[in-house]
């Protein structure tokens, strides 16, 4: 199952709002589309956004009628800006992007149809080294992770979030993979069950022992023992280790502090924004009060009821055990341990 | 809008998994239509399935073909068992359907006609109080809630939940009614969402602001400062003050305390249980899979996964500020507290 594929002029994109009901790819042929499919949380997690979004410049690049560099190149970041206006917390949207951005400058002036193939080099680099970002992660993630291990994650930071294999679902994969038994307990992640729809189908599929929660039944799950640690994905890390994720990830990280259990981020350092000195200044998305009141497009709550729908929270460093990255696992201080990984730089 | 209604020889029961899309009532007209309307929840709340279980008693025994008095206790007691056995952890449906046998028992032997009229006063008793109560409850505990006050609730624990005015909603609206201005944010309790789907809608009927969040979002609610204090009902308070409530209370309590927030607990003296030691001895009833997998009769998780389902958690005394009762507000230590309300009675 791929999250995304590149087909010479289209770009197909799976419909994860479908999942797991049926299994739909969107072709995308300009970057309005690729836009569209990332608003609409068609594709969604931080590290496949920011792949999408960087196969979406390309179709961009690629409908711009010009054969000017200067004109080619003030359309193309025209094109970046749109794109990266449709999510604000993820900071690898961001990220991918101004990647894209810097190889087409570095590449100098040059015709547009040149400049689309180190374009295209580029965002294929951006999907290959999540994926092998994200097996490296899973490597060294999978070390912290006892034989026997009941894991609890939320929302979904598998295969489906990345170009591949996963974050949190990754270190999970790894630990199977060294041979460990390992089980999961998936909150559903309202508003729009992402553990539900996506986590537990992603386990299930691999045999992976997979039970399904809602999201307020962590605290009692973990009250009753059941649980061993919790690994989540992170849609932006703050320099000091303050993280980003799912709406609900703070209030697991605090639950599990008050029993004494693990608490994990997986996230490749694309995810780490150096810029920031604490989660304060990450901005948070809230999205339309429809996403709480209806479900499968059914509505549950009374018409007209005020809604407050913040997608993601921040978890504050000292709430989190380690921090799992393609570049090593860090522990606290993070001010420092991140600094000392950024350094050093990938292949360390 | 009543939960229900006694009408002759009928029962009526408000079905409140149709709101808050449509009003309907469930006409029962023996003691197994009860029983069934308290199973699938279409009564639900400790003291309203407690009341509901009493006028079910006297369907019941309105359909005993019996003359002889000791055939018809035995059949009522039947009946009684019958009416226990759908919800394990309320004990408010126990201490009901006791006091009415305790009333039958008392009665000494007559004609079933007689015993009828005696069952359907007590049940009405049962009823009268459970309404008196609340009012009383609300009066005590509204002291308790600041002018200004944002208050978070969890599932729904007012009018629908009771006879009527509501355990923790009756707080706030005794708040309202003293003259304060209060807001309220409701948690929307997964699986079944009786907080969308009831007490926003209680509150927005009475013009008391409400904004609903999903469950997962109480957390950085409290993180961002964007509310004052926690109140939620109560299923079952053992003698030293564990409370068993909906899934999720216990999550919130840990955070109230995480955020230096009041955590309060209304219910009715009907509710303790002091034969309980602790809230380690309170049944927690687990419920079907579909209640997760489905909703709104559409599935959102795929085929076949597995799900633990609890409807209950238990929060221990420790995290509890104060409970509020129709017989006053204790505090810690609760053994103590609660002993001592139990002594002075009724009308302390």
């Amino acid at each position: 199952m791929e999250t995304m594929r590149w087909e010479g002029r289209e770009f197909l994109i799976l419909d994860q709002t479908r999942l797991p009901g049926s299994v739909e790819y969107i072709r995308c042929r300009d970057h309005l589309a690729v836009a569209e499919a990332i608003k609409r949380l068609s594709v969604r997690g931080a590290p496949a956004i920011g792949a999408a979004a960087a196969y979406g410049l390309v179709l961009g690049a690629m409908g711009l009628e010009t054969d000017d560099p200067g004109e080619f190149l003030a359309g193309v970041e025209r094109i970046a800006a749109h794109l990266s206006s449709t999510r604000p917390t993820a900071v690898n949207l961001n990220w991918a992007l101004g990647r894209m951005l810097a190889g087409l400058r570095s590449a100098g002036p040059g015709k547009p149809e040149e400049l689309i193939r180190v374009m295209l080099r580029e965002a294929d680099g951006i999907y290959r080294e999540d994926l092998e970002g994200n097996k490296k992660m899973g490597r060294l993630g999978q070390e912290l992770i006892p034989d026997g291990a009941r894991i609890l994650t939320h929302c979904n930071a598998g295969a489906l979030a990345t170009a591949g294999y996963g974050t949190a679902l990754g270190v999970i994969r790894a630990a199977r993979e060294a041979g460990k038994k390992v089980s999961v307990y998936a909150g559903e992640t309202r508003p729009l069950l992402q553990g539900a729809r996506l986590t537990a189908w992603e386990m299930a599929r691999e045999g992976i022992p997979v039970t399904l929660i809602t999201d307020n039944m962590a605290g009692y799950l973990m009250a009753r023992g059941m649980v061993d640690l919790v690994v989540v994905g992170a849609d932006r890390i703050a320099s000091n280790g303050d993280a980003a994720n799912k709406i609900g990830t703070y209030g697991l990280a605090v639950l599990a502090r008050e029993h004494g259990l693990p608490f994990y981020v997986a996230a490749p350092f694309s995810t780490v924004d150096m810029n920031l000195r604490s989660g304060a200044g990450i901005p948070i998305e809230e999205r339309s009060p429809e996403e709480v009141t209806h479900i499968a497009g059914v509505r549950v709550a009374p018409e007209g009821v005020r809604v407050w729908n913040p997608a993601f929270d921040v978890t504050p460093a000292r709430l989190i055990s380690a921090i799992i990255t393609d570049r090593g696992v860090v522990r606290p201080p993070y001010e420092k341990s991140l600094r000392e990984i950024m350094k050093e730089g990938i292949g360390d």
